[in-house]
């Protein structure tokens, strides 16, 4: 376990030696330590090394002139100017926000960012406003459209966070897939089978195989397949792919800019770098801010009260498990796995950084 | 088969006896034709028995006075003095049209409403101006949250329209869950078992009963089971939910007004009606629109040529199989169930009206 500002101190270090403000370095600590305390660490320190790499390649711009190309009043387009995807995004959920504040409603697409992290983040900033956050991005594809073999879709995240009164705040974040990426890494490397519903293979077949994104397959749509909804999991990764890129000017689907350093860029691509999407809705654009708390704890409190089935102890709300997480790991520290921390010592060592765990 | 005008004249010669305008009559018409000629027919004729007797029974106010009781530049709720969904649907798509005319785009969320048929009408709506449109509704309560044995959420649809140039616009228009009710009504009647992932008991234990609505169990979100991301379908819905009636101050969840005649409306409840939620966005709002359109093309071009997966033809872009029973029902006619023109031709008798078919 390693404690969570020594981490911070260690990651600000880093982004501020490949060329970061103080400001921005400690701005992508924060989004990253935010995915190891939520438990969601497939978005955390397992990504410095990507990030790293892809600086050193010329692929990623430390110091990004990000700006808005094109609004009106509730919308913008921002360029992120190939930045760090955790400074475009708070930048623009930040424009999303301040244009709420004005006009009730503020929607901005992104386009030449990188990857951002977790999605959680930049809606959760909402809520200090007393506003409903929306953010969703598009990402590398892995992912086939129900009835196609090709991969054209990202696990595209959707994030939702609603403000509350007493309660704590309703905070979704998932990705429109069944299982990340990630998830069948471990699976492969425990030895263990893929449940039905995860993958296909090249001939777009039901696989169990949890490495059969090495062989031509695919992962599948949330919903696994037809019978099962797939083409609503396919919809919504179509929607978040639209948002992100087509609103923008950002490259979408297949095109979208590897997240890592050894994959290579393609030639000719339609877009400008990955796309994100924001909303930010002031919930007195609707009813009082009092009116919409004391409903919001009503619904909350109507839903973890719910009578769990047979083997549950308790039914969750959305952000629930994330939050009891962070207060654990706020407390406790963060485990760092053996190999990462090889990796951000290998990072150091580059940069002449000092890594004191 | 009937024929379009021939359904579309009955149809509104119902709503005009029940009290509507001739205008409201023909506008509810065509959101109920609207989901058959889509091969929607949950949505459609035998939707009409059901409104018919919620009038008889003074639930259904036909000359409801639909207005706004809160806004901001892009944002308001409306109040649909307990009419039809249809009326109270159009009404606050067209408000929200209006409101991203002037500041980009507006979200309109609906109390005091009640079922408003396919959500993929409204949606469409905004494709005849430039204009990316959603809708969403709740509905009575079917479905338990992941790790509960409690109904608390509808099927609560999602549906998104984005306008493209050469190409047809993507339409999605899908529900939060795998299966709707009444698909399993026809298993059931079929003898058939329903597939793993659809449904549970009453101790929220995997069920393949597709009666099993009727002993205490409940239909499962989207993703089915939590290995394969119902939690993900459950903020899906959960969202839809909150969206349409904690924005609002209409029913959620658990205490949706039901949509049939003969189940009573629980007393005590904390909201007023059915809720609704709609969006439209100006593609000029983030682009040039012809800009835009070009890109989308190119987005729907590339997923329609996709290589089909082994068994299969083609690859779907949203919105595609429905036009294509749109063209052929327009021509052929709409085939009408024997037990649905029963319960038509007692409602005509009821109101003294001409059934030609």
């Amino acid at each position: 376990m390693v404690a969570y500002t020594q981490l911070k101190d260690f990651l600000t270090d880093i982004f501020e030696s490949i060329g970061c403000s103080k400001a921005d370095a400690v701005t992508t600590a924060n989004v990253l330590l935010a995915a190891e305390l939520r438990n969601i660490n497939s978005h955390g320190l397992i990504r410095v090394k990507d990030y790293y790499n892809l600086w050193k390649q010329g692929r990623l711009n430390p110091t990004p002139n990000i700006e808005i190309v094109h609004e009106t009043p509730s919308t913008a387009v921002v360029d992120g100017d190939n930045g760090l995807g955790m400074l475009v995004g708070l930048k623009a959920m930040q424009i999303a926000m301040d244009k709420a504040e004005k006009v009730g409603t503020g929607w901005v697409s992104v386009r030449n960012s990188n990857h951002f992290g977790i999605a959680g983040y930049y809606t959760m900033q909402a809520l200090k406003r007393d506003m409903i956050g929306m953010a969703m991005t598009n990402a590398n594809p892995l992912v086939a459209p129900t009835f196609s073999t090709d991969k054209l879709l990202g696990t595209n995240p959707i994030s939702v966070a609603i403000p509350a009164g007493n309660e704590a705040p309703f905070v979704a974040d998932f990705a429109t897939t069944p299982i990340a990426r990630g998830k069948l890494e471990v699976m492969h490397k425990k030895g263990l089978k893929a449940p039905d519903g995860f993958v296909q293979d090249k001939y777009g077949e039901s696989s169990n195989d949890p490495n059969i994104l090495t062989e031509g397959g695919a992962i599948l749509p949330l919903g696994g397949d037809y019978v099962h909804g797939s083409h609503k999991g396919y919809c919504l990764g179509a929607i978040v792919d639209i948002f992100s890129a087509v609103l923008s000017g950002a490259n979408f689907g297949p095109y979208v800019p590897p997240s890592v350093a050894y994959l290579p860029v393609l030639p000719d691509l339609p877009g400008i770098g990955t796309g994100h999407f924001f909303g930010a809705m002031r919930i007195d654009g609707f009813q009082p801010a009092d009116e919409f708390k004391k409903y919001m704890d009503l619904w909350i409190r109507t839903f973890k009260e719910a009578t769990p089935a047979k083997g549950q102890n308790r039914v969750f709300v959305p952000g629930e498990p994330e939050r009891e997480w962070e207060a654990i790991r706020m407390k406790e520290g963060i485990p760092v796995l053996d190999r990462v921390k090889e990796e951000l010592s290998l990072i150091a060592k580059e940069l002449n950084i000092k890594m004191s765990f």
